[in-house]
């Protein structure tokens, strides 16, 4: 009980989604993932609240992360740079192996609540964003629409990159799908609108 | 009981969207928006599963409505102009006039619940309009960032006709929107990427 368990969180973390996928969300309890990483369950909710915090625990340091990465990009980069600039910095989040990424993923998208959940954390992500930039010298309009759509290039981004066969760095997807996004409006609407 | 009702469905929507706004959505009861719109419980049932659908039913009718609008679009155009001019066919669902979607959005963003539904449908309607795009000669990962994109200036679109003070059309606001986000991508990141 009181012995000193290493990187617990880490292993409730591990264990939760292992079972999540095996046996789906609904159907695992916290007792289950407690025995599966070899911890209490007094030790699971030292961490977590309830199971569901498990997939969702990272999401207010990833917040955090990124509107701290916007906030360094110089003042004279354009809105909409700065905002990529900034959800490329979510990769010191996902680290540079797509395995825990995927695993919970496929867990979220098996499940409506925890989609559901998902997509709000997402949307309160653009907010952060969208503020940040209104506190420079862009107004409220054109900050929502460079966070949205940074927010936009993150997610095209995370689901191409938890599905590539030779992993490569968030940031490099990033840039990549900013890249076709540029291209894609680029091409747009020639001589129209 | 059994005598006609003129437009029951446009009369319970109201009437729901009135008391969720004036006690708030969980506050109001099914018999409370029957009784506010002069209508049977039954006469309710009869048009919605609960009290969450009269929010929600117009979304099955917008996901057709753009999907049918893009499958109209020529198959020349690129695909994210062809997305956007499909978002732009929602003003024949949200009519010119946006005091209705306007009090419908605030009784959805005072409730996290119904947010995350409604992220979730505009997920949903990307998700559509992406498989759209694919069935044309638009490889996967153009037509998701294309479908995601045009899904986002269609939001900020909303949030903006929604919110203004002398109304124009809901497609006159895409229009801009779409001009803002070309003229933010073409300023962007000049001699970098």
């Amino acid at each position: 009980m009181g012995r000193w368990v290493p990187d617990s969180q880490g292993r409730l973390i591990k264990a939760a989604i292992e079972l999540f996928t095996e046996y789906g969300f609904d159907q695992t309890t916290v007792a289950q993932i407690a025995a599966h990483a070899g911890v209490t369950q007094r030790t699971f909710f030292r961490y977590f609240a309830d199971k569901r915090e498990v997939l969702f625990w990272g999401q207010q340091k990833l917040d955090s992360l990124l509107v701290a990465a916007l906030e360094a990009v110089p003042e004279d980069v354009e809105p909409l740079d700065a905002a990529v600039e900034a959800v490329k910095s979510a990769g010191a989040v996902f680290g540079d192996e797509p395995e825990g990424p995927r695993l919970r993923n496929q867990v979220i998208a098996a499940n409506t609540e925890l989609r559901e959940r998902e997509l709000l954390k997402v949307a309160m992500l653009a907010e952060s964003l969208a503020a940040t930039l209104s506190r420079r010298d862009v107004d409220p309009d054109t900050a929502r629409l460079a966070a949205q759509t940074a927010v936009t290039v993150f997610a095209v981004a995370f689901a191409h990159w938890i599905d590539e066969d030779a992993p490569r760095q968030f940031a490099t997807v990033v840039d990549e799908t900013y890249r076709n996004l540029k291209a894609l409006t680029a091409t747009a609407g020639v001589g129209s609108a």
